[in-house]
């Protein structure tokens, strides 16, 4: 008989207590110390921009939050159902923006674009209209990326993974779904499956050949517990799980590190951006 | 009689010889590396991208680099003589891809922009469009910014600031100028005043009210020689020119400091993406 993956590969439980105010702390000190007192963001319908909304309006009050809805036309209009419920619980203004006339515009220019070239585009707009609304409104964005996505690339570059603050960059999807459920999250969005809504039907875990709980499993003992792979492998056939999907995080971990930094810069003087000139002694503080 | 500023507050000769070779080679190394031996880039007519374009060139051959032009309708047309001059000089093939129809369909939905939000729009789907084209092609995209606008922070961040390896981001204005000729840039580019070319007239220098001569000799100097600032604006005033120049520079610079990481984290766990899960031994290297 297999042995539980949950007692062979256990995560941990998720202090809420403890990390609803330290994430509210660093969001809005990280906002204030701009000078700035509001924040923008994306809301999708999903688990992971819910809960930014809701750090966004705990840190900074729901008078100074603005909610964009950006649905492309083919998007669930479930999604935007979602979204606006989201919006209407935490008390939070939201305004729509539809990516679709800008994305056409771009489709009818070049024909032949994958769904993951046109998953790419939109999740770019969105970030160019957010940009442009925080600026509109001196807001900052804030992030609705997390830690599960953000390791495994499943994420657009200079797009959902762009923004000021990020208040999600930390926590794993497991940890995600226990905060929502913490702080308050219609049922509706926490329970229902993962979606990029680029097309009819997609969800993650078939985009990802896995589901988050295995990799949330086999991030969290490799990342954070530093466990070799070799280990979670075998654990994972001891309760009859494919021990090669460990190969297939890393391998998804290793080719996305380029999405998890700035551009690399040519270096030739003796003191570069973000190499020697980047610590707090070079603003003179 | 005043000092002369050359004298008194010197830029040092570019090392082309030695820096032509050095660029190329980071520039190959870090294209290859991820197996690809493609590139893309913007070219906007201007001097900067003209350099970039004549480094990919060096580093992987023309015929394995394509140059986008993207001008918006009221992109001055020289602009894009320029862009095709440089792109025949190096044999490199372009294509055109007018941002017009994606730029209008959001100013149709959004008004009262102004020139700096539309330019930022602008900025980002150029950035939309080579990331698109680059997967396309199985190329990376090849960045155009020069150290001068990316410490001052005369530039787009997610936009003209975003790209997989930027041969200029160590590079002042006047080691581009000097880059330039001796990579045998046209002299139109050379010569004629830097502008980003949002509207008529704009020029770069105008927009930072100072010649980039007087931020390159104090940035040279604040940064790459570690001078205090206080030192450079006693100089400044020995040759008469405005001794606040150095203050305005470093407000500049402290100001942009966001535009130059990648997005804050609220950190809660012990291995978070960019602090501890970052360096070579997480790959098992």
């Amino acid at each position: 008989m297999p042995e539980n993956i949950e007692k062979i590969l256990p995560l941990p439980e998720t202090p809420c207590e403890l990390w609803v105010p330290h994430i509210t702390e660093i969001l809005r000190a990280e906002i204030q110390k701009t000078g700035l007192t509001k924040a923008v963001l994306g809301v999708s319908g999903g688990i992971d921009s819910a809960l930014s909304l809701a750090f966004a309006v705990k840190a900074l009050g729901a008078e100074n939050v603005t909610a964009y809805l950006m649905p492309y036309e083919t998007s669930n209009p479930s999604s935007e159902d979602h979204g606006k419920l989201v919006c209407d619980h935490f008390n939070v203004k939201s305004e729509k923006i539809e990516v679709t006339p800008m994305a056409n515009a771009y489709f009818s220019q070049i024909s032949d674009l994958t769904n993951l070239q046109k998953g790419n585009v939109m999740a770019r707009l969105r970030m160019i209209i957010l940009y442009d609304r925080s600026s509109q409104n001196s807001a900052l964005v804030v992030g609705t990326s997390n830690k599960t996505e953000g390791l495994l690339g499943y994420s657009t570059l200079w797009g959902d993974m762009a923004s000021a603050v990020n208040p999600l960059g930390d926590l794993y999807k497991f940890q995600v779904r226990a905060l929502s459920k913490f702080l308050g999250v219609p049922s509706e969005l926490i329970n229902k499956p993962p979606s990029a809504d680029l097309w009819e039907g997609q969800t993650d875990e078939a985009d990802l050949q896995m589901t988050y709980d295995i990799a949330d499993r086999i991030l969290y003992n490799w990342i954070d517990l530093a466990r070799p792979r070799s280990e979670i492998a075998e654990k994972l056939r001891q309760c009859e799980h494919d021990p090669a999907l460990v190969e297939k995080v890393f391998k998804r971990v290793s080719f996305s590190q380029f999405k998890r930094k700035m551009p690399v810069i040519a270096k030739v003087s003796r003191r570069t951006i973000n190499r020697e000139f980047r610590n707090p002694r070079d603003w003179g503080m």
